[in-house]
């Protein structure tokens, strides 16, 4: 069992300056994330893109800046359980937690700090009836190995980015290709959409606009989808995929269990301290919400600040804690 | 007359940051500041000394995140009138604003988004009857040049390290002098308390205790000083001058005329955007109060940015506005 004063669900860049709100007031954190490193989507999504609007910084790449955070949290001592995430929060009787991991890790905390993020992206599905029932013989949620739609017959649904795509790279490895879009133009990159109509028109793949997917039909895999369209005519196409790319949803995942107020997929708190509905618990960072909120990197590093003036008092219940300037007081070792 | 969508009152950090933000959203600023160069606190107060809690910077010296945030709004053109304070806030009729200096400029704008800071800095007065009369004849509130006060009687009054450290100064400086104090000991550093007692001991200086300046007398110029002990005895002493170092008191001044709502001399405004209660008028950084505020830097950054959404509804009122990253979008120029 880790035993800590904080324990951070989340080691993105607000996560991480959590650590240092929290180390100024001299309290300890201990920090988890699913993914290896730490740093959340800058590292994950972004290291290598410059970032213009972290105050004081007319540009920063974001793996810099998640190396800075690093640097500015080395003081405190922070430590880290990474590539586990975190699945259950236990409520204690004397109002402490105990945070466990997928693998099983136990930390054992004052207060919970939520920091996950946009949480796990998953796949927004289609409404058909019998969808599940094809999941992995079938349908595919996303083109991880394309080499697998060789020579099959492929059905894409979507209007978007990676419904266009997908359809243009898979038009010269499927055996058939048809795209389905419900409208009549396309939400994705106008060059893509043009591509699409010219391959069309070449007779290289088949595009159904104004057109719905409204069955799945087969023997245990998949063999028949059927699509309707506007005009309520339906046609049979024969197919061994179907990838409906309708975009990712962030969900909150196991968190959404913990008896929290949630809106939207994050977690509703008070502009005061970022408190949520449960007494000990705070949320910061792109999972949150409030009137106003913006998910940008330097509201969370505010919101991480007026959290740890409330973690403090719930950590020392017997003390009223005085804000000190850093440039008058420096900072703390712990 | 200067034209422009927003009117920065204050050249702050935040005030700073607050054209940063507005120019993503390619509205245009004007800053106005009483003093003669931006940076604020930063630059009038520690511009040598390091900050630790900027979040990125393990450590920034006070005057390099001010030439940081100058570099950082460049694109944005911004334009300046330094060394002037502003007096009024005019309201237009087509609720536009025009803001005027103490020199008579002018800017009119659409949003005013006052970042003052602490407001001006004023000494907190003692309630004493005739305290105005001898104001600039014999009492001073602040010693600027000391030498003013040598071979003078002097009484100071106060405890904390204004009053000891001028004491123990000008104990050298003047021919008699006196430190007058309400409490049995000081609020000032250790040393310097012990420092005034060692002179008093040896007679270089004067110590009344427990003790207030009840009654100042003179004919057009100051005299006498009367001192009251806990005790009800009074004692009259003969002086040239009387220098009350109760501390500095920030004031709103011009500022509190606007009509705003004030508390404890901070602008109220809402967490949903930091505006306050007069429609088109914003407050943010050390100069706004709401529940959990807290005075850093870094709060007043989250501020700019929220304030910047609804200054573009305001300035806007026809366009949607949603939310680019700067890493996707880059950095527009105006
Ligand atoms: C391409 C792109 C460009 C961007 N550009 C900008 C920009 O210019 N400026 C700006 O301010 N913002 C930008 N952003 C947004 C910015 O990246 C986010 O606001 C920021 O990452 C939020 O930080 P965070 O710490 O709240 O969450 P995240 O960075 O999302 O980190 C959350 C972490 O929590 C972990 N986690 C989630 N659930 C669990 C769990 N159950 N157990 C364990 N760990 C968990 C995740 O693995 C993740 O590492 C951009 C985003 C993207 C995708
Ligand atoms: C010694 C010291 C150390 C500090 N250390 C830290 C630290 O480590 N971390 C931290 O986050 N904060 C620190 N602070 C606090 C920090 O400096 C303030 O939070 C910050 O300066 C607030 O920025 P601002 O832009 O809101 O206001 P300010 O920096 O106060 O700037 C306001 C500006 O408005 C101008 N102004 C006011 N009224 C008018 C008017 N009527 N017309 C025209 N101009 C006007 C003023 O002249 C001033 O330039 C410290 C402060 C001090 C004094």
């Amino acid at each position: 069992m880790i035993t800590t004063d904080i324990c951070i669900i989340g080691a993105g860049p607000v996560g991480l300056f959590a650590v240092f709100e929290a180390g100024l007031l001299k309290l300890r954190c201990h920090v988890v994330d699913a993914i290896a490193q730490p740093g959340g989507q800058l590292s994950e999504i972004y290291p290598k893109k410059p970032i213009y609007d972290i105050p004081g910084f007319p540009e920063v790449l974001a793996g810099d800046l998640v190396n800075n955070l690093m640097k500015q949290i080395e003081p405190f001592k922070p430590t880290f359980t990474l590539g586990e995430r975190v699945e259950h929060l236990h409520k204690q009787e004397d109002k402490s937690f105990i945070v466990e991991t997928v693998a099983g890790t136990k930390i054992a905390c004052k207060v919970v700090v939520i920091a996950a993020g946009l949480g796990s992206f998953e796949p927004r599905k289609p409404a058909l009836e019998n969808l599940e029932q094809f999941e992995g013989k079938g349908v595919n949620y996303m083109v991880i190995d394309p080499e697998k739609f060789r020579g099959k017959r492929v059905v894409i649904a979507g209007g978007g980015d990676s419904a266009l795509d997908w359809s243009i790279f898979l038009t010269g490895v499927a055996s058939e290709l048809t795209l389905v879009h419900r409208g009549s133009s396309f939400r994705g990159a106008p060059e893509s959409a043009e591509k699409v109509v010219t391959l069309t028109e070449e007779g290289q793949m088949r595009l159904l606009l104004k057109s719905n997917v409204t069955a799945l039909n087969g023997n245990g895999v998949l063999q028949k989808v059927t699509v309707e369209s506007e005009d309520k005519s339906s046609t049979e196409i024969e197919a061994d995929y179907f990838i409906p790319l309708f975009g990712l949803v962030p969900k909150l995942g196991p968190i959404e269990n913990w008896g929290l107020e949630v809106e939207k997929g994050a977690i509703v708190v008070n502009t005061f301290d970022y408190s949520t509905n449960v007494p000990g618990v705070f949320a910061i960072g792109d999972i949150n919400t409030y009137p106003g909120k913006l998910k940008l990197i330097l509201c969370g590093f505010h919101e991480a600040a007026l959290m740890a003036q409330s973690a403090y008092s719930i950590i020392n219940p017997d003390k009223k804690y005085v804000l000190k300037y850093t440039t008058v007081n420096g900072v703390p070792t712990l």
